[in-house]
């Protein structure tokens, strides 16, 4: 099941891939076999490295395309008048069977230029998806590199949380933000639609408005909780009250009682008492070392004697890396007061409010304590760059190549069907991307392959592979999925494996990564500049 | 009918609005009245306004809240196990009837810490809805605002189309940007979907692949189109070829014959013969001056020919003032050739290309020609702040006022249900929003009203208003909406009356605009500070 599918429809696309079609279709050109590239030509985020998704997506809208009698009712209105009625009828007839979509697997790390999916099929038909694969390919690959970026910066050990369904582009673009933040190396959602659409593992806690909530201990109903392996009841808040007060008898941490709100204490016992195993306290609505952490040590204290296990505590402002030092030093020292107290140490701490890539950079420079980040605003509005830039271009078109010139070199397409190849080197990482014409034998490892830029004439290299993969698989030929598609779990294993196994640190760091290669052959090499000069119009000086 | 309605559902939300209910709900203070206001705190891209948007999606969604079986199953596998099963019945049993939504008016200007709705009923039921209402007000009001600001740019008489689809988040990121420009001032989409569900003017011609697709005229099927006021046929493209010969003999453009692509002159042909009457030329895909200009005038002169009338050219690339100017030039010294010319000196001409309110500004300046704006990543991205950071915090509860607290001044709420108005002055214009306590009697033209600044005790202003407007309506109470809701292009209008006619141009201009002042009366300003000290902790020196 997926939440997309009632939008992913073939009107989900530009007006003029509509206009373009009739002008095909009454050219007579309609059903010339063509092929499109989607590629794009920078890394986002001044990375060297993308990971690619969205590709499911892209096969289930072909899949189920096909025009609904009211979309040819409104086709028909926003065409001009005099647009020939068979034109509706081919319209309607129009489905995916007659494409051939070959593509790269999902969750791979991708880089400029190299296609990631070809589409080759009727023209028109190629002409009118462009839109909706685009559409389709270039958020997902967007947000799931931004998501593989802060997993990069944090380490595999951290925990991270996507929670920014509230700063989302409306209710589908935060569904595919949760989505592909998950495949891109976050742990879990707030997204709770996105848990049960996608089984993305849900996570949260409380809002400051459940603190506010309680201005008092009057406001708390009920106090009692019973023992975790016996039918006693304890008093969770008097409980609580006790513990406070011997804590701060017991430390000195520079707090008076009067400081420490009780609101905020009945609001812990609340959510404690509901959620005694699971509970994980927002400790900064009114001060996180004078009042927060007061409160949430002494309800963890007062829930381990009835026989239960706080899990931590949530800072959202303040200094992140401060605080979680003193919070943790609190810990440290809790946990050595008994033995029993023992698992205060680990208590998880979770901090949240505006982390980006440079956040958590700082953080870890400072050594914080943290163990947990949620983010929303910049992980899934993709702050430093909101776009990917994917574009579609038309590479042949009847068994001829076709070449998109353009005064900027990096704005001129790679003409032709081509066969592509991930080259490796001894040690395992990746080389370099090699991109060939279609008709050219296989490269094979252990042996000299001439690798060339396809723009710059004398930067080329000869490079020995001890392994060659073969970048893309068909997905989908005569109207039938023909690679079986992995789950969410695999794909997010894939992204994994394919940035951190695959790929040297010095092309995934922060600060001035290297380019990452993208060559083709000889052959290929002089066919695109070929193919450039025959098309270039020549000029005349007096 | 709306294209979201898949998707908005109780389950788009975070995880702890469901653990928080429980915890309300396991309290017994889940039924308490509580109220809660949705604001937000700074207006974005540096400006002094927002556009407030996404009213009626908030309604629609309280109007439709039921969780369904499938949800509670869901809700039960994530919350722990020994959740009360009570509660299931609970979350089965409600829906929006014991809500009061009060709401400003859909398109209007609003400014910071003004709430735009407050929610009141039921604790549990106002917290489960708040990530949906903050997913489905901020994206509708920043890309509103954004669009709003395109329009102050770009002036009244430009035409301004939304081309963000392909760079949305996702499908229903892409309809719902087109809907929100729209009413933001934009006057049509490619987004053919948002045109069928929401009757918005869709707009585009082709793109670089169609022109490409015609190497040469050996892949112009078809040549000839009837004249448009008899049963006679031409050859447009002999006709066209004609022209071309003829123009560039007339006049010296600096062009030779060589450099004018054939392949270019076909596309525009073969287009043409599909929509003579609407022929919109893509002119950038060689060299605009030196092909593209060319083949588009010689086009456009045998369709004069033949009785049609070209619409105009569209660039997406180079130095788009200059190319402008150069277009209107060459349009210009056409229109002079004869009298029937005439009309192309008005030819219409669109610009593309990573358009951005600076880069109308810079275009402003240099005194463009250009007709037509499409705007895509920026505008339905953001760029320059892809969030709003509209927030939605409980104001009171059980009839007491709750106020947050935070050490940035910033952060705290106003505490308490209030009544809100603007108050306008003599000239016409919005002189400043003020928030009273909901038990004031209402405020009234020609008496001085003393408005205070809610945090800095020496601001404060005697205003004598000549008009006042209440902010708020009722939208939603007892399960009925109670205030007619305008239709998609009454918020567009409205959306433009209430900047352009109401708002002080020093308010809306770019560069350091004067901020917009949002007052409290004397009682709220002594009622927020008096609970601030109250619930302020005190603490102790030594």
């Amino acid at each position: 099941m997926n939440g997309q599918d009632s939008l992913v429809q073939p009107l989900l696309t530009d007006f003029y891939q509509i206009t373009m079609c009739y002008a095909y279709w009454n050219n007579g050109t309609h059903e010339e076999p063509a092929v499109f590239d989607v590629f794009f030509r920078k890394n986002p985020f001044h990375g060297e490295f993308t990971v690619f998704a969205g590709l499911e997506d892209c096969l289930r809208f072909v899949e189920n395309f096909k025009f609904s009698a009211s979309d040819i009712e409104y086709v028909r209105k926003i065409l001009p008048n005099d647009a020939k009625p068979e034109f509706f009828e081919y319209l309607e007839s129009l489905d995916g069977k007659g494409l051939t979509i070959e593509a790269i697997k999902e969750g791979s790390v991708v880089f400029p230029k190299v296609p990631l999916l070809t589409i080759s099929g009727p023209l028109a038909m190629c002409q009118l998806i462009e839109t909706s694969i685009l559409n389709l390919v270039n958020y997902a690959s967007l947000v799931a590199t931004n998501a593989a970026r802060f997993r990069q910066a944090s380490g595999k050990n951290m925990q991270l949380l996507e929670f920014g369904l509230r700063r989302a582009q409306g209710p589908n673009g935060g569904l595919t933000a949760s989505k592909y933040c998950f495949i891109g190396g976050f742990d879990g959602t707030s997204n709770v639609l996105a848990g049960k659409l996608y089984g993305i593992p849900v996570k949260g806690t409380q809002a400051h408005s459940f603190i506010c909530s309680f201005s008092s201990p009057d406001e708390l109903k009920i106090r009692s909780l019973k023992y975790k392996d016996s039918e006693k009841i304890g008093d969770l808040f008097e409980m609580s009250m006790e513990k406070r007060s011997w804590l701060l008898d017991q430390f000195n941490w520079g707090v008076v009682q009067s400081e420490v709100s009780d609101g905020e204490l009945s609001s812990f016992v609340a959510y404690a008492i509901a959620f005694p195993d699971t509970f994980l306290a927002l400790i900064d609505t009114y001060d996180v070392l004078r009042s927060g952490v007061v409160n949430f040590v002494a309800v963890s204290l007062a829930l381990h004697d009835l026989g239960y296990r706080a899990m931590g505590c949530r800072i959202d402002s303040g200094d992140l890396s401060y605080l979680s030092k003193e919070l943790r030093n609190r810990f440290v020292t809790v946990s050595t007061l008994k033995d029993e107290y023992k698992f205060f140490e680990k208590m998880t701490i979770v901090a949240s409010n505006d982390i980006n890539e440079e956040t958590i950079m700082s953080l870890n420079e400072q050594k914080h304590e943290i163990d947990a980040f949620g983010v929303g605003t910049h992980l899934v509005t993709c702050q430093k760059q909101p776009a990917l830039g994917c574009v579609y271009k038309l590479v042949a078109q009847s068994q001829q190549p076709k070449i998109k010139l353009s005064q900027d070199v990096t704005k001129i397409t790679i003409p032709g069907k081509k066969k592509c190849y991930r080259i490796f080197g001894k040690n395992g990482f990746a080389i370099l991307d090699l991109m060939m014409l279609d008709s050219e034998p296989e490269p094979q490892p252990n042996e000299q392959i001439l690798c060339r830029h396809p723009f710059e004439e004398s930067k080329r290299a000869l490079v020995n592979a001890s392994k060659i993969i073969k970048l893309h698989d068909v997905y989908w030929k005569n109207g039938e999925l023909v690679t079986p598609l992995p789950t969410l779990n695999e794909i997010k294993e894939h992204v994994n494996t394919s940035i951190t196994v695959a790929l040297r640190q010095d092309h995934r760091r922060y600060l001035n990564p290297t380019p990452y290669k993208v060559s083709v052959s000889e052959k290929l090499y002089r066919f695109l500049h070929d193919l450039w000069l025959q098309n270039a119009p020549i000029g005349q000086l007096e």
